[in-house]
């Protein structure tokens, strides 16, 4: 009855069996007997989901139970190697790509520095076929691969999965990034643009290509690794440019647009004579980016010619390093005080490059919010580095495709079509 | 599967009417072979779902299909008349009180003036005595109600229908306004708090009462009325006090304790030297906020005592009172600027008593947050005034009750549990 997204074909009513994988997502093993008592659902409906799940890979027998007597009843647990996924996080310099397992695992990974400057066609060319090495490297087959997620370093229309817009991205506005991917990978990705029907690909089922930006996609990934359980959350970039990612209700707030979570280009108070790059004066990122604290320094005859520089000079010491960073923190702490009086978060994160500029950043951020809201909104609040580091990208990415995959719908449509069976007894 | 929120007992199984029902409540008529194509459900299968929705009433038949021959074949459409909603909108000195139909649509209303500092008992007996007059009035069983809603004039932790220190609420803090009316009404709510097993209620099932910020229940409000197709939409009260409601992917964004939206206490840029009722310095309310401008307007020789006065004031050509509304709008337009950057709603509408100020404000609005986001967030935004007036609380306090009680779990369950049943028969 709901539609699944993306999926093409007319709609398959629920078999139920989707919705019992849900359940099994968190990974403790269970016999039929207690799937029965959870659910409130028959024994012999519980049976036909199991079943029906096995087929599917998804599902694996594990251990026994303790029985009563008679033969011990079997456990199954959500096996979350039965399929990879592909991550992939685009940076303006640098390409991360790996080969996850269906909870966001990394399996493999390859990051080669690239050029976005360099235009679409490269750049997904280069993705194309750093996805067929960690395939080949894993030993994994194009048939277990169920959905590749990319991040980009600028707005994108995740609907479509084309960039909008983006300001260091030259040639790639409004581009069909699935498509492209699509036909250099010769995948199904059951959208209308990636079509190429009888390809490898289609024995899986569609294969989708899901794009985001980075900071939204960085946001997902400290959410699945570090907060699953958090409904609301908001995830902070700091670097050469500040952005931020929106997780309500548990799930990620994209905008109309996609353009939710630009904090870069909001005015920072007390700073209306700083020019930015984008044409308006005293934008955050224009004062508290990272370009911004190396002119600072400058002022001190201080030399840092990068993110890393500035982070390298707070660990090894450097007080006036430290006060920059601190400050900038200030001031990125000013404008989120406004948003967590709007959003009302349980968390902050506080990623990118300059949060290893360890406390003095957070340090900042901190003082300025807790001094502004209002107790009710902090009264439980925190303010928490990111924990992923470098590999928060291209796990969001991953994350991005398993929450778009594993849905009830998509499963159900899945057994229903027996797009999983033919892999499933490949692998099992 | 899924557990029916606040239903008590046991889960029971999806039994597939519920669904079937979302998707009859856009209003159309549709026949047993329409609903059967459109779900791709087996026609017996549909029909057996139909033959539950109609046994709740919450179906009905209605005119006749055109047919190839033989006999017609029936239409069945959602019947919002079915059952009766109680809509509350309590402020500082009025209570608002309607009982609507299905869609949130009033039936008949009461509105008086009450005094929300006289505490909890008080205010939540007269609530209880005009719902028994509305019922009464309308000609309404006791057996029809399906929900209460309530807006409060503060914050509200929303699961319990607690408030939450509220600032101009004395006495009511932690109060627990759900057991207070339900024991009042001797209503079943299905939450542990308002038990009243064999009520005359519990004939229906469990009546819940929900309780949420008055801002909340008027975003949901215009939203209903006015925007219901749009996925991200902030209503912001312009009065005395100011603050918002965030919809957010089609829902309302309550935040970790229920303080999103809460922007009457963000800090206005310029204006760090005036002193808010909060405790702190600089707060939009107290820049931009009813009592602002009549102090504005006083050193203009011009006299308010209410924002009823400015209203009239601007609206009879007092050109000092539209330059202070004016310019209340940009400094609120400031704070949105930043909102817009990071929710990127596609619409904002300003309401509060004193959205009533036609142009004025709502032009200052615009022209700082079209001149300060990024044009990716606001080339398609809309920034429009509140259409609903005085009902956008009573709609709105309807509305969460709908959203509730009308879920496919809440549907299934009531079916199973043969709930409606009875009352269904009563009516037809």
């Amino acid at each position: 009855m709901r539609a699944a997204g993306g999926v093409s074909g007319p709609p398959v009513p629920s078999n139920g069996a989707g919705e019992l994988l849900q359940l099994l997502r968190d990974g403790r093993p269970r016999t039929r007997a207690e799937l029965a008592k959870l659910t409130g659902l028959a024994r012999s409906t519980v049976g036909q989901r199991v079943d029906a799940l096995l087929a599917t890979g998804l599902l694996g027998p594990v251990g026994e139970a303790a029985s009563t007597g008679g033969r011990p009843p079997v456990r199954f647990a959500f096996n979350p190697q039965a399929r990879v996924v592909v991550g992939a996080d685009i940076g303006a310099t640098h390409g991360h790509v790996a080969l996850t397992d269906l909870l966001g695992r990394p399996l493999c990974e390859i990051a080669e520095p690239i050029t976005i400057t360099d235009g679409p066609a490269p750049v997904l060319d280069w993705l194309a076929t750093t996805i067929e090495r960690l395939l080949t490297q894993s030993g994994r087959d194009r048939t277990d691969l169920v959905g590749i997620g990319i991040g980009l370093p600028g707005p994108v229309e995740h609907s479509t999965g084309r960039p909008m817009q983006p300001p260091i991205m030259p040639g790639w506005d409004r581009y069909d990034v699935p498509h492209h991917l699509a036909t250099a990978l010769r995948l199904d990705t059951g959208f209308p643009t990636g079509s190429s029907a009888g390809s490898p690909g289609s024995a899986t089922g569609p294969v989708p290509v899901l794009v985001d930006n980075d900071v939204n996609i960085m946001a997902l990934g400290e959410h699945a690794a570090a907060h699953p359980h958090v409904q609301h959350l908001l995830f902070v970039k700091v670097a050469t440019g500040i952005g931020a990612g929106i997780i309500s209700g548990g799930r990620l707030h994209r905008g109309a647009v996609g353009a939710a979570g630009d904090l870069g280009h909001v005015a920072a108070p007390g700073h209306a004579q700083v020019l930015c790059r984008c044409g308006n004066t005293g934008c955050l990122e224009a004062v508290a980016g990272g370009p911004a604290i190396t002119t600072s320094l400058h002022a001190h005859g201080i030399t840092a010619t990068s993110n890393e520089d500035i982070v390298q000079l707070v660990r090894s010491g450097s007080i006036p390093t430290a006060h920059a960073v601190r400050q900038a923190g200030r001031t990125i702490g000013e404008v989120l005080a406004t948003c967590v009086s709007l959003l009302n978060p349980s968390v902050i994160v506080i990623g990118g490059s300059l949060a290893g500029a360890g406390e003095s950043l957070i340090a900042g951020v901190r003082e300025v919010v807790y001094g502004r809201s209002l107790p009710l909104a902090t009264g439980d609040l925190q303010i928490v580095p990111a924990t992923t580091g470098r590999q928060a990208g291209v796990i969001g990415a991953a994350t991005m495709v398993t929450q778009h995959v594993l849905t009830a719908d998509r499963i159900d449509h899945a057994i229903a079509t027996q797009s999983m069976s033919h892999a499933a007894s490949a692998t099992a």
